[in-house]
């Protein structure tokens, strides 16, 4: 057989993976450096934030573009980003310090950072952090733990992930993600050229084509979640392919690619549970589009919302706020046509029929209520005028995301 | 002389408006049903919202198209959006009612709506507001303070304004204005083709040529606001020049247009103080944009980011939040000459210097905490690229948006 299992596990769970998060000091008390390294250097696919003010780290990574990784360094506390020429140099000082202690190429170091943006890094503190890291690597659940807690800011929990899936030419495979991202989520990675961080490694082999089905990943997943409609200029997501596991390539091997995309899946779902303050999972399913550009939109209109996610949170039945975000989209519906559903729990309401609601009377609005009333609302539309369709992920907008944004450099 | 010159006045004061304001039962207690009449029909200059979910009075108003208005009529409570062809026939049969309690053509009746989207209109409690508004309207302050409240929603305060200005042969005219709008407040009105409505009156006299000047100044003010990037199905704006000052047309006299706008300016300033849960306006003005469409959507993307007002609402000294903003824009701009400067108070904060922040320490980083604690944040920002220049108003967000919208249907 060669479904896709979950199991339990994490970046060092695939073959020839390590580990390790460190207390570095640029965070008062919480770990705040990670690094991951591989046995061999791995196939290496980068997606990178598409905001035009890029962080240090995606500059320097994107300028090298190197095909292959051996080992990610990454730190927490401080994004490195708008820091002008000093900033790239300190991303390019963190890479070096690691392929010094490594004893490998610089060029085989990748680099993130998360955290302030605007403030410059405490260099004698990564270097602390880099030097003991660098000892630390290891092997297993708790090695996983450390680097799912050093790339964390305001996250409250852990996202991690792992599958495997026995490919069609009988290797079995591994694949481990962990993923951090809160607030500022609104990802739009472009494979070449959050703050969402995230590393997947896997022990499948993987060739250089398979970036296209990369893009195709990130964009049906982490690209399509967002907490507050804003995107980072730190977003970086490596998929570390070392291909340990001794297989043909896994390139076109679809099992490997729908196990792939359910870790991603998941991974972005994690992040939209704990978006900054959320206290509810918002699933926006668009169908019956004209174009998948047109579906991508109305999903991305709906989930940055403001008045719906506040709406969400208070579990208030209004409705004509999700329709107000269709019309704002420009994406085109037939109003006569168009099905809007909300489901939470038990409960699946209708809301519409032909362009009006179907409630004639307040009471049965309280249906409405009911259904949003739940950890997990999903808002299903079809729009009536074509066949394309997709998914996004958002959380609502509670008293907490205020709060947390309001103190954050404090 | 022909400065222009603020006065305590309303929709009234211009010759020849009357106004008027009741309780029509469809809110539970304040006034919700408002009428504006011109003595005789007044050139009529509309701008309407360009969501395309448009609300039915909307729909029926870009219909007719009618170049004369002679009165308005407009709830609130009720949006009368969403409502299919039922809600279509409510707009109308609020116009007829009205020409027949007047006894003028139905087509010379404009008509509005604000509140819940949704829900259909109850028309014997509009029957008996419009009966007793047609009765009641009346000149002066009281009047124009009657209309205004019904007209509100969330608002806090009431936002009006009147002018008077001199034309360029001899003529005296004057200018009042109201508008309602605190949430969903994002916007974009073509003329012909908020929730923000507003009513301007003036008795000056205008051709159907100045729609292009009206369109240029509803885009430098009301279309510049934004309190949650949410446009409404409903933003209407419309401007009655019933010519009874009885000077020539007013449409090429500059002191006419620039008290026109003045008006304009200090209703959008308002319609951002009173946004929905806000406690500071946050004003941002770009310059140095490579074009007039980049230098208005930097200014969007910065009032529109949650995270930039969280920060402005904590006085969180997280100015990198800003240059997310920029990056995100799509705007050209040169990061090593981007310049940037927070004002609050007294305070004036430089913030960059070639790509990154001036400051070396944290406590420096405190003048920027000083600055945003003002009930009036300006963010100035020049690209470095051009000679375009915007300037928007928005306002932070709050613990008071959030429980606002979390419990408005309810």
């Amino acid at each position: 057989m060669n479904m896709m299992e979950f199991i339990d596990g994490g970046v060092t769970t695939p073959e020839g993976f390590k580990a390790v998060g460190v207390h570095s000091g640029v965070k008062y008390r919480s770990l705040d450096l990670g690094l991951l390294k591989s046995e061999v250097p791995a196939s290496a696919f980068c997606g990178f934030t598409s905001n035009n003010v890029k962080a240090a780290p995606v500059q320097v990574m994107m300028a090298e573009n190197s095909p292959t990784l051996t080992a990610v360094v990454v730190n927490s506390g401080n994004a490195n980003a708008l820091t002008g020429r000093r900033g790239i140099e300190d991303a390019k000082t963190m890479k070096s310090w690691v392929a010094t202690e490594l004893g490998i190429d610089p060029v085989q170091v990748g680099v993130m950072s998360t955290g302030l943006i605007g403030r410059f890094l405490d260099m004698h503190k990564i270097k602390y952090g880099i030097s003991r890291a660098c000892r630390e690597l290891k092997v297993g659940r708790t090695a996983d733990d450390l680097l799912a807690q050093a790339i964390m800011t305001t996250d409250t929990i852990k996202k991690e992930c792992a599958a495997r899936v026995r490919l069609s030419d009988g290797t079995m495979v591994y694949i481990g993600a962990i993923c951090k991202g809160s607030g500022m989520i609104a990802p739009h990675m472009k494979v070449l050229h959050g703050t969402t961080l995230s590393m997947i490694t896997t022990d499948a082999r993987l060739s250089p084509a398979f970036r296209e089905k990369w893009q195709a990943i990130l964009d049906d997943s982490l690209n399509m979640v967002s907490v507050d409609g804003d995107q980072s200029t730190n977003d970086t997501s490596i998929l570390l392919a070392n291909g340990m596991a001794r297989g043909g390539l896994a390139d076109d091997d679809p099992a490997f690619f729908e196990a792939l995309k359910a870790v991603m899946t998941k991974i972005a779902r994690t992040v939209a549970i704990d978006g900054e303050g959320a206290s509810k999972l918002i699933e926006v399913k668009v169908n019956g589009a004209e174009s998948d550009e047109d579906a991508r939109k109305v999903v991305k209109f709906i989930i940055n919302s403001p008045l719906v996610k506040s709406a969400i949170f208070g579990s208030d039945p209004n409705y004509g706020r999700i329709m107000m975000a269709l019309g704002n989209s420009g994406a085109k519906f037939d109003i006569e046509e168009v099905q809007l559903v909300i489901k939470g729990g038990e409960m699946e309401v209708p809301i519409l029929q032909s362009g009006a609601p179907v409630f004639e009377e307040e009471r049965s609005v309280e249906t409405v209520r009911m259904a949003m009333d739940n950890k997990e609302v999903t808002i299903e539309m079809d729009l009536g005028v074509g066949e394309y369709s997709a998914i996004g992920w958002g959380c609502d907008l509670t008293y907490d995301y205020v709060r947390i944004n309001a103190e954050y450099a404090t």
